[in-house]
């Protein structure tokens, strides 16, 4: 049993928490951004000054690795990204890199034995904020090993081409040549050379604070499916139509959401989550009945007989007319339950019980790297406790003490994985 | 009792319908564009044609008269615009115009003897569609007769500084300048110079139609209020915040919107009308849980006591919790109801029957340029039945019989107007 260090940690947090301070406690860091670059400049001096070998692949994804006893043995890896979204904060994404930094400076200054190589890696634009989709370079590293249908969206040249939502003209692939991080497609993460990768990363979610507890030893990413339903209706003059002439798509929306909210509810599963984040009107105007309403629902669950039920729901508003509206729906995209290694996921939990870390089983809602990496190598992930679940925000927090656990929990657990 | 010219009718009709032809059965012709310029110059040469002279205003609205046996007499003019919403119908605002321009062309062709001068009039840029606001210029005609806080809207100075909504730099004051119709200040409609004003309408809306009627003697412009309702919810992950712990402003919306369309119902008013025709949604991302949602409620109708009940149910919202976001609202704007002069409805009324023209009472939802100029001298409306109730889009039509019987009433009301 290793113990990652606190003040360690700490001077990470408080300096990578410099790179694109947007001034009110968060940051803006987008992909490959000046601000990205000083935090992958951070990275490989902190990982140079422990002796650690830099390499970049033709994506731009950063590798540091020390060496093993045995050179001949495939890697272990710990990896996250160092890009944000919009006025995010200081824990998403970079408490990953952080973590993979402080497990090889735990080995190199306290001289643990280990008889693979370790590598701290940075992945490229995972939030995908200024240049969709999200998980990009992942997406393409572990291309041939995708579902087919999620594999044809992550195809290199297609990314390469995606473009700037700010200046909607600056290519992905500009950006890689411009960032001085572009390196051989041979240093990708490979199942030839890798044996197995972690990630540490913020909860983004309550239920660790809420049961007392400081990491969640993660088993799958939940599968879920996201439709758009839309409600045709008919516009015409506000003042001039009587209530009983009316198609309003709008009222029909309305009512479908709460008759939803209800019928999903009765299904009596407190970890389903369901959520209607987007919602288009035409035309949208404050004198005119709406002709148009398409919004987006986006349900989550690990079991995929729940997800068909919701979907039975769903489907269910096409059978129905809402305020004399028709109503269709669309599948936008689904993805199954991804779950991640067995074996790595019982290791990381042993790890956790024998440094006496207060830890759980959970899920993750939401989608990482680690999931397209988890379809190539085994892998598995460790979710840090975050103050009142924030993400993808400024608020953000853990402690530093929360932090090091995480890395604690990982620095043992690949120690075990070194073992086997 | 005098008919007014099916043909002639008919053919003006065909004729303005080609400027600013779509190309599928309506036109978009915007105030002051190369179009509506087209529709002006028809206009003035038709006029002319018939002895008419011709004058117009420093906001271009253009004025055709011809002698009455009194030349010091106050005018009786008949107002309406010739420009359109995009992709607007062939009916709304032009049908006015041609009104105005058929009963001249009737009372020269049969030598109707009339005391007073009659003129037929194009207001400028009624629909305020590339230069909001709308009924821009009978606002600022009539601006020091109206209510404080409407004249405010309509001031001069800052009418000629609105810019195009689709180059965002052109301004209504340049494109006035360039319109080749900016006349003299002193040409304004005015309480001196003018007895009374009519304006022909379509419906906009299905009442004519399904009582059967080809016309409707217009008694109001209904009062209205507009207030934006927003709920605060708080913004979080879609994948891994629990249901319980949202708060969620559009589940919040929906509720209220089902809520407010119960409770208004209630009330048992089948001639109230109110739309929820705007809803702005924050941050709108398909996996983000919505933090703000502002949506607009317009309400419409004569009784202002009917209004204060709608409004206490309004205001009832920000008495609640709705799915734990928390509710406030804010008036946009308000109007009481405008009612025209009586003596014209009557007259009007009478001018129908005598003519055999089917026709009832009826009030207008909409705004138009007669219910500013009703501040300021005696004014009416006549509407004509209108298809399906359409307006404000291309498949607006009324038969060229239907066009006719309205100015056939609106000619037989003048001449009593005349006779008085």
């Amino acid at each position: 049993m290793y113990n990652c260090d606190v003040k360690r940690m700490e001077d990470k947090i408080t300096t990578f928490s410099k790179f694109g301070d947007a001034g009110h406690g968060g940051i803006t860091r987008y992909s490959l951004s000046p601000e990205a670059i000083q935090a992958r400049n951070e990275f490989v001096k902190r990982m140079e000054a422990i002796g650690a070998t830099i390499e970049t692949d033709d994506l731009a994804n950063v590798y540091a690795t020390i060496a093993g006893s045995d050179q001949k043995a495939k890697r272990i890896v710990m990896a996250s990204h160092v890009d944000s979204v919009k006025n995010g904060g200081n824990y998403d994404g970079i408490l990953g890199v952080m973590g993979g930094m402080e497990v090889l400076e735990t080995i190199v200054a306290e001289n643990i034995p280990h008889k693979h190589p370790m590598t701290a890696m940075i992945w490229t634009n995972e939030e995908g904020s200024l240049y969709p989709p999200a998980m990009m370079c992942s997406g393409v590293v572990c291309n041939d090993f995708l579902p087919e249908a999620i594999g044809k969206k992550f195809k290199l040249e297609n990314m390469l081409k995606s473009k700037s939502v700010i200046d909607r003209t600056t290519t992905f692939g500009e950006a890689l040549d411009a960032s001085g991080f572009k390196g051989d497609k041979k240093n990708r993460l490979s199942a030839d050379q890798y044996k197995a990768m972690f990630e540490i990363h913020i909860e983004q979610g309550p239920i660790l604070e809420d049961a007392g507890n400081d990491v969640g030893v993660v088993t799958c990413v939940l599968g879920m499916f996201n439709y758009r339903i839309r409600f045709y209706g008919q516009a015409d003059h506000a003042g001039t139509t009587p209530m009983h002439k009316r198609q309003d798509a709008l009222f029909a929306a309305a009512q479908a959401l709460v008759y939803l909210h209800a019928e999903i509810d009765k299904l009596g599963r407190p970890e389903l989550v369901y959520t209607t984040g987007e919602i288009l009107c035409h035309p949208n105007v404050h004198t005119v009945i709406p002709d148009l309403i398409d919004f987006s629902i986006d349900v989550r669950h690990e079991d995929p007989k729940v997800l068909e039920q919701v979907l039975a729901i769903v489907k269910s508003l096409e059978t129905k007319e809402w305020a004399k509206c028709k109503c269709d729906i669309e599948l936008a995209w689904a993805r199954d339950t991804v779950y991640f290694d067995k074996e790595l996921i019982a290791i990381t939990k042993e790890a956790a019980e024998e440094n006496g870390v207060k830890h759980q089983f959970i899920n993750s809602g939401a989608g990482h790297d680690a999931q397209f990496a988890s379809y190539m190598i085994p892998t598995t992930m460790i979710f840090v406790v975050s103050k009142d679940g924030h993400s993808h925000c400024e608020p953000e927090f853990s402690t530093p003490e929360q932090c090091t656990a995480g890395a604690t929990v990982m620095l043992n657990a690949v120690l075990k994985v070194d073992a086997k």
